[in-house]
């Protein structure tokens, strides 16, 4: 992996070490000696000789022996000539503790500014500034301050993290502790001056230890480089888990007056998460409890799940919470049903979720014979025991059974049991050595399965996706300044793409509309706008006259919207008037924007009251394949109106679809050059017979 | 309380008492003496003189002490009998453990039915049958099998619990438990023959050491009685938490071959918790969280939120959760951010959420001196303290910083924090005996705050409403038997009781449909509907036309839905034309359905694809008062439509509000005779000019 020397480090130099336990320069040599690290321990700091019974070197370059990491705890204004010291002395990386830097605004943002440049020049790669530290659990490593520095008996995982908030992030992973998960490295981000959190990310999945990597984020400028990150998670099937703060509008508020990262908007996070395979998780026991899945080692080929309980109402709830989540459970085979009605009572069920009842205190035979035929079900992608919360000796009985039917398949086996560790210790330590995961509620269970189970499919569904190529534009220059298009400008670019749109002519003012309407061959009725860079809104002035229903009213409707357009805006110049057949179709509205995070993104909606109030529109970054478009048009709530309602014949979805990725193309094609794109209302005819884009803006920076 | 002495018996008989740790009648008497129960003890079997040391009765008459409850064991055909003998020795309440009635079919329905009429005829209020059995945590009563027999060391506290699965409900409490909730009273309700969820809950509320009752149901047959609980919750200002069970298809399938309750419509079970005042929950902890709240014993005043923290990222997620639940955090006053802005340094944010960050370890004045400050603000009615894992000695000095504090105002505080117990144990133990909560997440913190602030500021809102009389039908008697109304009866049925519909007349066949209209004073344009009982969808059989624009279209439109009607349905019955005046505004649809467990129940909804596609419906149970019906326009998601939408004027929303109310009593009025009843489309006018149905349908049963 990258950052093997950082997570590895020979040796550690603690730059600006103190033997003050009130300064954060106090707390990491401690640490180290504490967490019991190996390699070499190098404080640095000109005013001490010896600390806690180590050399202390005047700088670094005074260091003997080698060493890989320099924790920096000194004053913001000496940072840098402190990095510039660490380079001298070949020390490849740094964790910089020390705040004050963009965080504080003024003065920081200039230690900031040239804190990079430092770092850049020399080749150190830096974690922070601003950060609580990292620790690498493996090696021993506890570079850090505040309470983890104290906490270092952490046991050792499979699961690295990374945080944008040093303290939060240290509350998870102690409160993740102490439900049982184990971890290799754990890093605060800081302001990510050098090293950013999809950076780490990526590094952790390329760790051979690291079996599951999560992040708290609250936003990062390389958003899209999440899209890579994703699909290397689906490639090496380890999930990444992200938690995105800020999602909400007084949560992204207080991110910013605490972090220097801006948040970004939380509907692409979640879009990007979407398309690149990412898990996104709200809270701790998400993370808890997903890690204990993955431990497993076990991902599912499907989301059929077979569900044994001993009592009822764990069945109910988890069923019920499972289709919520989006996995099935499908009727048993005839088969299944046979084996089980011979073993289950009456009072029971055989149905799935199976109630075998809490008769398995006294036959334990309720467990022990039904778990096989489940699993040889062939409808069934892995199977759930419920357990409640069975203690003492049937656990242990239960639990050696399920780790026996276990091994004889290799389907995902996952049980929700509460029984207590201190009446259970043996049932307790059998399961967690077999890697069979127990998560306590039968709706935690469900939930976790579930983000599992996406995981899994997502490799299937995204891994084989090829991202098509940007379209190169290929027509007459575009202007070169920042310009709105007008309707017809657009819609020609568009066109000049292979993008749709209806069939329409401009007549400048003063000439003859009706004989150019014949002349173009335009079948009534017409649409009849206004043609002005100038006018961005055309209905608002009156400029739109729809249906105009043959030549006779032609010529009146073309001489009102160009009054009424010099009426509103008396200084818009204005080229003439636009004739354009009518579309007809559901509507729906494809727009562009270009992200700072994520660049050109597109969205789709239903149009009207559904985006505008509901707002009811999936989004994707560009460029994108016809799968990512037809997941998006299948994300819309409103879907099923194009697959025909209240008679209407379903929408050629298909031509929407397509639509899209040519959007998607173009905008990426386009690049820095656009600003946005707006296409309203789009016309989806019936099947086979096309998408229209009716009216268009585009918006040049 | 009722059953004060079945929480409370002086004595406990256990009928079928056995030496065999194998049968059910094996566990009670175990539990009992285990537990450490005060009472006298009687088991009850012919078969022995005396088991585990007590003196063994034949029959439960032969008993020699006071004694108040009995838990029975015997087999299902011998319970009736045993039922006899025990109210022949004057004892008053049963817990019947045996399984094998109505929820096997077959025999054990018959044998349920003798159950029920032999615990009418003697006046013995029963728990169960199929049963776990229940605890009195004070009493020391373990009437119980399984595996909770064993478990007698549940801590004694202010929450009671009633469950529809012994075995799920018993997993909840040891969970719930092992995350420090109390319990006082616990039981599994079984068949419910007798005494029902909604009156155990209701007894729960009567019993002062009771704080807090929570109930697994997965449905009631006494549904409507749900309503009266949430009122005794509200007045008595302990929240009832309800975890519904089988609120999806394949949830409700599962309960229903599980349970012997139905399990009725999740959506009606959600309106009426929201129209009760009774809190939903779905999983464990939020009933460990809620419950931490409550036992703090101050319920807030209002939604606004003030955030101490001391990691940014903690603020961020909590103000993301807590927004998305609907609480609010308010700017703090300028007095109180002058004040802040002394104490938290410039790396914080002095902003609420307020970030005075990790620097507390070192100058403990940033948590002791803010607290006060944000107590203080008079725009903040719950103080949040989110301490992330700070353990040990800052930890203590904290929680003696926030219990001083706190004691000083009288405004609910509250903490996340997830600091280790076993390196805290002085802050923990100091917390909990001042009843100040902590949560180990933000995110849990922010969602178990929001329920309880919803329940607070529920008291305010719902207490005060006064539910109307249902208005008794006065017209013309109805028809005796089960019968669709034409619309044109259904419409006079509405109007006898107040409900504006579109002036219109029936004109038999044959009669002039022209000078009718004139005589009558419709105005133009009409529309023109067939009349007939026969048929329940006119539009289906080219049966309406609309927009009928002036007398020569109305004669030929009258005798074309009259001829399109009878091609469809040769065989109706059809009375002639309905001419009604068209209506404008914005449609909306209103439904009643008389449900089995909850009765009349109103309907709302925007129509169209947003009821059809979106199920943008919500409801309520009849007859309900203005406000209620306020709360239901209010919920639908897209109700911003009526405030006016593109231009539209906003709608007369107070004359939709009161037509809701009208049906609502005229639905309860109706009572059982009431099918269904559905009006579709009401056009909602513009503010002022009122509401009308402009088509309706009343099905009679």
């Amino acid at each position: 992996m990258s950052f093997e020397r950082l997570f590895h480090p020979r040796g550690v130099a603690i730059i600006g070490a103190s033997a003050d336990p009130s300064r954060i320069g106090g707390h990491p040599l401690k640490a180290l000696v504490k967490a019991g690290y190996k390699g070499g321990l190098y404080p640095v700091n000109p005013k001490y000789p010896e600390l806690a019974g180590f050399t202390c070197y005047p700088d670094a370059k005074s260091i003997k022996g080698a060493c890989d990491l320099a924790v920096v705890a000194v004053p913001a204004p000496m940072v840098s000539a402190a990095i510039r010291d660490v380079a001298a002395a070949g020390i490849s990386y740094a964790v910089i503790l020390t705040a004050g830097f963009r965080e504080t605004g003024g003065d920081g943002i200039n230690l900031e500014t040239e804190l990079k440049k430092t770092l850049a020049e020399t080749g150190v790669r830096a974690i922070g500034p601003n950060c609580q530290g990292m620790l690498s659990v493996p090696a021993r490593v506890w570079a850090a301050f505040g309470s983890v520095s104290e906490e270092t008996d952490l046991r050792l995982g499979e699961v690295s993290g990374a945080f944008q908030s040093g303290g939060f992030g240290y509350a998870i992973i102690n409160l993740a502790e102490l439900q049982g998960v184990g971890f290799r490295y754990c890093v605060s981000t800081g302001n990510e001056t050098d090293v950013t959190m999809p950076e780490l990310l990526s590094a952790f999945l390329d760790d051979d230890g690291t079996k599951l990597a999560f992040g708290y984020m609250e936003g990062t400028p390389d958003a899209r480089s999440l899209l890579d990150l994703g699909r290397k998670s689906l490639e090496t099937g380890k999930p990444v888990l992200l938690w995105k703060g800020g999602i909400t509008e007084t949560g992204a508020k207080a991110a910013a007056s605490h972090t220097a990262n801006m948040t970004g908007r939380a509907d692409l996070y979640r879009a990007a998460f979407r398309q690149a395979g990412i898990v996104e998780v709200d809270d701790v026991e998400p993370i808890v409890d997903i890690a204990a899945i993955i431990k497993h080692g076990r991902l599912p080929r499907g989301p059929n799940v077979g569900v044994l309980s001993v009592s009822g109402g764990s069945g109910v709830v988890f069923a019920d919470r499972a289709v919520e989540e989006g996995l099935a459970l499908p009727p048993f085979s005839d088969e299944t049903m046979r084996k089980l009605r011979d073993i289950v009572p009456a009072f029971g069920s055989a149905a799935n979720p199976a109630d075998v009842t809490a008769g398995v205190f006294n036959n334990l035979k309720l467990i022990t014979s039904t778990l096989d035929i489940v699993l040889e079900d062939p409808g069934i992608d892995q199977l759930v025991v419920l357990l409640a919360s069975v203690p003492g000796d049937p656990a242990l009985k239960a639990a050696e059974a399920i780790i026996s039917a276990s091994k004889r398949s290799d389907k995902p086996v996952l049980l929700a049991w509460s029984g207590r560790k201190s009446r259970s210790e043996a049932a307790w330590k059998l399961l967690e050595d077999a890697r069979i995961p127990f998560i306590t509620t039968p709706a935690r269970l469900a939930k976790a399965m579930a983000a599992v189970t996406r995981f899994a499919l997502d490799r299937e569904r995204l891994l084989g996706r090829k991202m098509p190529a940007p379209l190169p534009y290929k027509g007459q220059p575009l202007p070169d300044s920042a310009v709105s298009l007008s309707e017809s400008e657009s819609k020609e670019l568009l066109r000049s793409y292979g993008v749709a749109v209806t069939k329409e002519i401009v007549v400048p003012e003063g000439k003859d509309v009706v004989a150019a309407a014949t002349a173009a061959g335009l079948a009534y009725p017409l649409a009849v706008k206004v043609v002005s860079r100038d006018i961005a809104h055309k209905t608002e002035v009156g400029g739109v006259k729809l249906g105009i229903a043959d030549a006779s009213a032609l010529a009146a409707a073309a001489g009102e919207v160009i009054a009424n357009a010099r009426k509103a805006k008396p200084k818009a110049a204005i080229e003439g008037v636009l004739l354009a057949e009518m579309a007809e179709g559901t509507e729906v509205l494809i727009g562009v924007i270009n992200d700072p995070g994520f660049g050109p993104t597109v969205a789709v909606g239903m149009g009207g009251v559904l985006t505008e109030i509901l707002k009811d529109v999936t989004y994707r970054i560009a460029p994108f394949d016809i799968e990512t478009a037809r997941d998006m048009i299948g994300e819309l709530r409103a879907a099923r109106i194009l697959d025909g309602y209240r008679g209407k014949p379903a929408a050629d979805k298909e031509a929407l679809a397509e639509m899209l990725v040519t959007v998607s193309r173009m905008a990426a094609g386009l690049g820095d050059r656009l600003s946005e794109m707006d296409l309203n209302p789009v016309f989806v005819g019936p099947r086979g017979s096309g998408a229209k884009a009716a009216d268009a803006l585009v918006v040049l920076k």
